[in-house]
């Protein structure tokens, strides 16, 4: 029996190699050119800009080996990075990512990143064109993903209006309820709830949606990363506005969680991250496109905070450097 | 007396508003949206294709903070993107960043490697967009380059043919001697060389010549990051060529330093990465444009392989995972 090659069996090059072959089961544009010269030529269309963000996953901070797979591990840093391209109202249309490993990572792991990312970017409609490895102490994957915007406005954070109504789009809760979960390793309760635990591992943005709203005519849009709450604090801040929402009712599966939990499911639903569900404003009279599955959240106000049901909320986030 | 504050002590929002302050000190395109909203949008001009290209580097394997300041690895950072941008013929326009670090690192250092960036950036014509932050065990900065094309072709590293001219531009050797004067840590020496020092922890890749050589009618293009001789083999492979070459003289700087550590400059000169030089081949009867300083290598031959005077030259490259 035969180890399986790690990255210093075969070096560098054949890994580029090898995660090329991957890469190139995706759909490629034709006309670009990608992994295996100095840089990726992406065509955005017919409008010359681009929209850009990147995010960086680290093993032990953003991911568990021992919780999500390399495939999931992939799509995950993909959907972060899309979601952000939602949120601007753009359209996803290619990602390069920097992976770093330590020398005795399987390559059959790294191959399963590439997967992950080329799969979870082809959900969106994008392609994987380009990226970088490196020999590292921990796992890393570092993805840019890069959005067109067809001539469109980008949607801000900064464009909400008083009277606008808020709106959600995706799941909400569901990346923390699974959290929780696997923190606290019960098999049968990660067995019954397998679906959280899967979106905490693997999120599902609500791809498409981002450009249907944009389309519609919203105003300010965020993806939610850090929970619900911070996130929408964001878009109050940079609008120079505030908000009347309602109490949220969590869904049957969050609060079927938080009932064999014995917690309060409305943590999760407000203060949750990683889902990446949309949080937007249209302006009053405007309607949100009927094929975007949404809920209302409230009303955009003058007065400055967040009210859920009349009551000022505490801030209620994840900061990288100061939280556990 | 106060101890210098850190990352865990500021949180990430903070320190996101201190590097957000200090990018914007550079020059920032009109109409462009950075830092503070999901996403950059960053306009191309007129051209709606995108070059993009990342790459990670490493504290331990790509810098040593006892040998480069926060703020040279910022600079590094970011020639590394933008000399690959160049070798495609692409105008620099603008940097995103990954920057991860432990949360007892100072906050000055990681705004020091902003301000590394933002100056590497401009040197080339380009401005930092947006970027990411982490928390790790180590610390790595992932940038990722975006150009424009302006309407031309990009140049490809398979599009050198038989009888086209070799050249290039640009310092070889310099950060390989650099680096070792470094190890062996001589303070005499270190002095007595200190423009190889500096060369290694801030690469000067020939901003601008990329673009001009490319104007001029360029056939292939690449930049020397791993070493002239593997990099030169990544042109000729994709291209399905092979080239004649002379016997390289090296220039007054890395011949001093041969000298004082008794070795042969030739190795550095062929082997030694990380300095960015471009190398690039014309069409016979094409000249290069007057004002960029270049050298002839030789010429582009159907036998392949690579001929320095008249004998085949072995592989000699750099392999991130195999490599020491």
């Amino acid at each position: 029996m035969t180890a399986e090659p790690t990255l210093a069996d075969v070096g560098e090059f054949a890994l580029i190699a090898r995660i090329a072959e991957v890469v190139g089961v995706g759909p490629v544009a034709v006309g670009d050119i990608g992994v295996g010269d100095d840089a990726a030529v992406i065509s955005l269309g017919r409008d010359p800009r681009v929209v850009a963000t990147t995010d960086v996953l680290i093993e032990g901070r953003h991911f568990r080996r021992d919780w999500s797979s390399a495939y999931d591990i992939g799509r995950k840093a993909a959907a972060a990075n899309l979601a952000d391209l939602e949120a601007m109202g753009a359209r996803p249309v290619s990602l390069l990512v920097a992976f770093a490993a330590p020398a005795t990572t399987p390559v059959g792991f790294a191959v399963d990143v590439a997967r992950g990312l080329v799969d979870e970017a082809a959900s969106a409609g994008a392609v994987v064109s380009g990226g970088d490895t490196a020999r590292a102490d921990s796992i890393s994957v570092t993805v840019t993903a890069l959005g067109a915007l067809d001539g469109r406005a980008p949607v801000l954070r900064s464009g909400a209006r008083v009277a606008d109504a808020l709106y959600v789009t995706g799941t909400l809760g569901w990346s923390a309820a699974g959290l929780a979960l696997l923190e606290l390793d019960d098999p049968l309760l990660i067995e019954r709830h397998r679906a959280l635990i899967d979106a905490h591992c693997q999120a599902r943005p609500p791809y498409g949606y981002g450009v249907a709203v944009a389309v519609a005519g919203a105003t300010a849009m965020i993806d939610v990363s850090d929970g619900l709450l911070a996130d929408l604090q964001h878009v109050l801040t940079a609008s120079g506005v505030g908000a009347d929402v309602a109490a949220l009712a969590s869904d049957e599966m969050v609060a079927a969680a938080a009932r064999d939990l014995g917690v309060d499911p409305s943590v999760w639903m407000w203060g949750g991250g990683e889902d990446h569900a949309l949080v937007f404003t249209m302006p009053p009279g405007v309607t949100p496109p009927a094929h975007v599955a949404l809920r209302t959240l409230g009303t955009i106000t003058a007065a400055p905070g967040i009210r859920i049901d009349g009551v000022l909320a505490e801030p209620l986030g994840f900061d990288h450097f100061v939280a556990t």
